[in-house]
């Protein structure tokens, strides 16, 4: 997986934390590191990320031969203030720092991964990323955002025509398609490549588009949201950590990806930074899928 | 059941419609005559509200003897327009006509009933109804909203006491409750009185708090969505039209309402007014079941 590493300084109605440990690539191999312990992870950090944070990284199975540490360099800094209702956020500063320069080249023993997950990032280093695979994998995930959309668009259109999997929200499925409805935004998205749309709703869930297959995962109601940072990556991790785990890419396991995605991020958002995650024992993770599956089933 | 029914002008994105049948008790009524042909309707209209429309209605099981004609008196009118994201409207005019002098008195035959649909009126029509019944109802159902909350929630309070089931939105409960989490938000209106909360979210579904069981019917992302008027009210309407064919209100069976209520909407918002509903076939239903059934079931 190819994804940033950075510090946080993030504040919601209760409270402020700075300079944490976050970045979509640390939410992700956080979250996927619950179902397989065979990560690799491409990144790029300042000299100042704690050696300590990858030495964690590591031993929960992550490879980090991938990481690149910049000398005499920051690491990438975001900072951002939620609104009342943890439904949006203000951007106070973003720092690229080393990401400015970021130019990645996997190690030779990265150059065959059965599962791609391709962070919210340029395009065009999520092409870069793909034209450096000597195999084809078995399923490519990408996630982005609006501003892709917005300064991008057609580098943005080439990534995905290469990918399985494309994870945005719904205001990005219907910039995207032009589409409002999301039953036709998927239609037009489906034709630019992916088989394969998550449109991830936040506290309403995610709906998984799978060719014409339609699948609802709510969120989780929860009694205390925290914070919402990295919610996405944290998603994005425990769906592809438990596709990888599983190989198995068939409708019904993509589904049960998407639950363990959507329960891997409601523990993220409960405590700042990833406070909660760090700290989560497999007992938690199933006590919490069994939540998830009385949230909704029933019988007709 | 009691509410309104009314003559509605609507304009949405996909086109505008003038003096169509409109009205809570009109919507919840058809969507509750797929399930029961014993509904009794308690409402008031004007000359001007067209026989044929309440001879449909008594084709369809609904017993008309508790609708009050105000001869010389208009029916209650509601005009309303849409935004781009049929999530938000206007409202233009809300001509009360007879409903300013409604004072309900239950017809003898009415004085039993083993379910009660109280729709959005004041709070203070909706106790009067509940002190009419001469028997403890096997369940209660009000409907309400943030207008009654603004300007009467003491006698509000006072009806939601006395009520096993009360729905309103998220927004709604929240102010109701004073929490923002609609997990606590939920607690404190189950102290309030009713065991049963159901927070209606439109485009994202319907949350059932059971006592402490909780459960979460997304809504059917749909192509095209016309004219959301009404969904609320043909959701209740299918909520305690099911209950009632049943007779059978454990949480397996009050999920089993929440589906079928959240299927009947998803019918209703299709066409304008109540065009679709008027000419579902009973195969129209159960496929739409089928469909909430496959969009949300998965194993774990």
């Amino acid at each position: 997986m190819i994804g940033t590493m950075a510090f946080d300084t993030i504040e919601t109605p209760y409270g402020k934390v700075e300079m944490v440990i976050g970045g979509a690539c640390t939410y992700a191999a956080w979250s996927a590191s619950f179902y397989t312990n065979n990560i690799q992870v491409v990144s790029i950090v300042g000299e100042d990320f704690p050696t300590s944070e990858i030495e964690l990284l590591e031993s929960r199975g992550v490879d980090s031969a991938g990481i690149e540490i910049v000398e005499g360099k920051k690491s990438f800094f975001w900072s951002g203030k939620y609104h009342d209702n943890m439904n949006s956020r203000d951007t106070l500063v973003t720092d690229l720092n080393v990401l400015a320069d970021f130019d990645p080249v996997l190690p030779d023993a990265y150059n065959k991964p059965s599962f791609v997950m391709l962070g919210n990032l340029t395009p065009e280093i999520q092409l870069k990323v793909m034209d450096q695979l000597e195999s084809k994998p078995k399923l490519i995930v990408l996630d982005t955002m609006n501003f892709w959309m917005d300064v991008a668009m057609d580098s943005l259109k080439k990534a995905i025509s290469k990918v399985d999997v494309l994870t945005i929200n719904d205001d990005e499925a219907r910039q995207l398609s032009g589409e409002y409805s999301l039953v036709h935004a998927a239609e037009k998205i489906h034709a630019m490549g992916p088989k394969i749309l998550v449109i991830k709703k936040g506290e309403h869930g995610a709906l998984l588009f799978y060719n014409s297959e339609l699948f609802y995962a709510p969120a989780l109601p929860l009694a205390v949201v925290k914070d919402p940072t990295g919610a996405g990556d944290t998603f994005a991790g425990g769906f592809i950590g438990y596709l990888a785990k599983t190989d198995d890419i068939s409708y019904g396991n993509i589904k049960r990806a998407i639950i363990h995605g959507s329960a891997m991020a409601s523990h993220c958002v409960e405590e700042f930074s990833l406070d909660k995650i760090k700290t989560l024992s497999s007992e938690d993770v199933d006590a919490r899928l069994e939540q998830f599956k009385s949230l909704t089933q029933f019988d007709l």
